[in-house]
């Protein structure tokens, strides 16, 4: 009969398929396993290497030690920035991730996919940016056009709600980034986890406060005003690594290795206008948490969640403070060395 | 020079190791497209036999029939049970991992991690059932033991900030089960979903409210001793589902094929206390529903929170209803079918 033939046959071609399947993640993760013990020995034998160059400093002639070490150095890329990237040993999985997602692998397997990762997280932050910028406008302008001077409760809830789900959002993808490779700074991800924290908080806050709402909404309207400066900033942060990041994709097409030495050109200018922007933000932002301290140690609004809010501002803004210095300080370490090594290499 | 011996074998050890690591993720990757199209070739070829053999009912003999589509079922299960399931075509991720984290493949290559991945996500219902029963037993031990029948407002609010957590956990888990093959209902995320919208709306809801504080915590209250409820049967319910998960870890090692056909058995016990305890509870989530809707229609608190809760119990109790009903339709079918089969294997 015809189809009881067929049905044997399919029978018979899931068992074959079965055991292909099985014989190729069986051979393919041994051949990954391999691959990953034999990529963390030569990474070994690069952090070895440098730092017995570094320790036999005098025994060297300097020429030579600055060839090593840049030897060392694009060895280094090319193990990152390769196809090798993917079997290095990884960053463990962030706590955060894990308490959402359990033990669920989010590295990518391929560098591509990486990029793909890495480009998708600069496209999210460009829209959050922006709403980042026209929310808080809108609010403002409602507050001083239509509601006289006194915001009500509901859109200000929906405002700090949006927030919440924007830096959950944002603290997802910067670990998951970082497991992928990615060397972002742990301290912005205590910025997204302080500003869960405040969003959450600030939800609980009752806002609608008449009589007296002038007063008892001036943290707000400072916040709010805050906030724009905010997207303003990030909009021009995400110009800057986006260029960052064109680069380094070009430049790994092109199977070029310095991919690391380029990073910063051309782009210098843009770092003026930044920082300065940057520096600004930091400062308001500390000023808005003195503020809310203030009304809150002087007993204006007695209620905890200023208090709250105040601290964690504060914390947000000498955090930020420091790690933005903190990069510009190795920046400029990393532009004196090439310099340093272009000037020798003019010379010879 | 030796350091200088050693920097070139790393570097030429760091090339051979990328092109190892290139040519291995090519030749793996066209080995799993190729297991990808041959899975989804045979998956489709079953339907197609299968929907041939119901429309040629007449045609065949009816043990003939039986025995053809007891045939094609385990082909199925062998297929989606064994090492070809990574290969098969998957759900399109969910719109909610996306929007937290972005284009990233959520799905486990292997199938001992899919087992893994939903083993853990059990012991994470267990440990939040727990936490369902003893956070709302203490706020309601509280209040009638030390706080004198009135709730103050940060307990609640915490717990609430709890629920949030808690629901996006299990939304987020459970939508990467689904990616990974898992056979949940759609219904239970949008429930999730529901319940987050729920709480975090309850954040904003002012509750601390002399005079007249137990009138208007009537709703807060009923919520927490339907949440009570809700740990117990969370517990009993992941008792139930965890065995079922055993069964088919056992038998899969045991390279069962007859996976799902044993997957009911010994625990129909527990399903008899289990049913009447979830409609009870679906019972009462949708009273305490129609008590906040009450309360918001009649004025007693005129507060659109308590609107919006109370629709969204009402919608939750409903589709648990439905949902709850159309699983046990499922597997009473289902039954019957087996005992069809078997007391005609019986009669031969």
């Amino acid at each position: 009969m015809e189809v009881e033939e067929e049905v044997r046959r399919i029978v018979e071609q899931v068992k074959e398929l079965n055991d292909s399947a099985t014989s190729f993640v069986s051979s393919s993760s041994h051949e990954e396993l391999s691959l990953r013990q034999r990529s963390s020995l030569v990474d070994a034998s690069i952090t070895r290497l440098h730092s017995t160059l570094v320790s036999d400093k005098h025994h060297h002639d300097p020429k030579l030690l600055d060839k090593l070490e840049e030897d060392l150095q694009r060895a280094r890329c090319m193990l990152a920035d390769g196809d090798t990237s993917s079997f290095l040993p990884s960053k463990p999985q962030g706590r955060f991730v894990r308490m959402f997602l359990g033990p669920v692998n989010v590295r990518a397997s391929r560098k591509d996919i990486q990029l793909k990762v890495k480009e998708e997280y600069n496209s999210y932050r460009d829209r959050t940016a922006l709403l980042f910028l026209v929310f808080p406008a809108i609010l403002l302008t409602l507050r001083s056009y239509v509601w006289e001077g006194c915001l009500p409760a509901f859109p200000v809830q929906l405002y700090q709600a949006w927030l919440l789900f924007l830096y959950a959002g944002l603290a997802m993808r910067e670990n998951i980034l970082r497991a992928n490779g990615s060397d972002i700074r742990s301290w912005w991800l205590y910025h997204h986890y302080c500003a869960m924290a405040m969003a959450l908080v600030s939800l609980t806050w009752e806002i609608k406060g008449q009589p007296n709402c002038v007063q008892k909404q001036k943290g707000v309207r400072l916040f709010l005003q805050w906030a724009m400066m905010q997207g303003v900033a990030m909009l021009l942060q995400n110009r800057y690594q986006r260029q960052r990041l064109y680069t380094r994709i070009a430049l790994g097409k092109a199977k070029r290795m310095d991919v690391v030495w380029g990073e910063t050109a051309g782009v210098d200018g843009q770092l003026l206008l930044l920082c300065p922007i940057l520096f600004t933000l930091q400062g308001f932002e500390a000023y808005v948490g003195l503020q809310l301290l203030r009304t809150a140690l002087t007993g204006v609004v007695g209620e905890w969640q200023v208090l709250i809010c105040g601290i964690l501002l504060v914390v947000m803004a000498i955090g930020n403070f420091i790690n933005t210095v903190e990069t510009l300080m190795v920046k400029s370490r990393f532009k004196a060395k090439m310099k340093r090594s272009k000037s020798r290499a003019e010379l010879d």
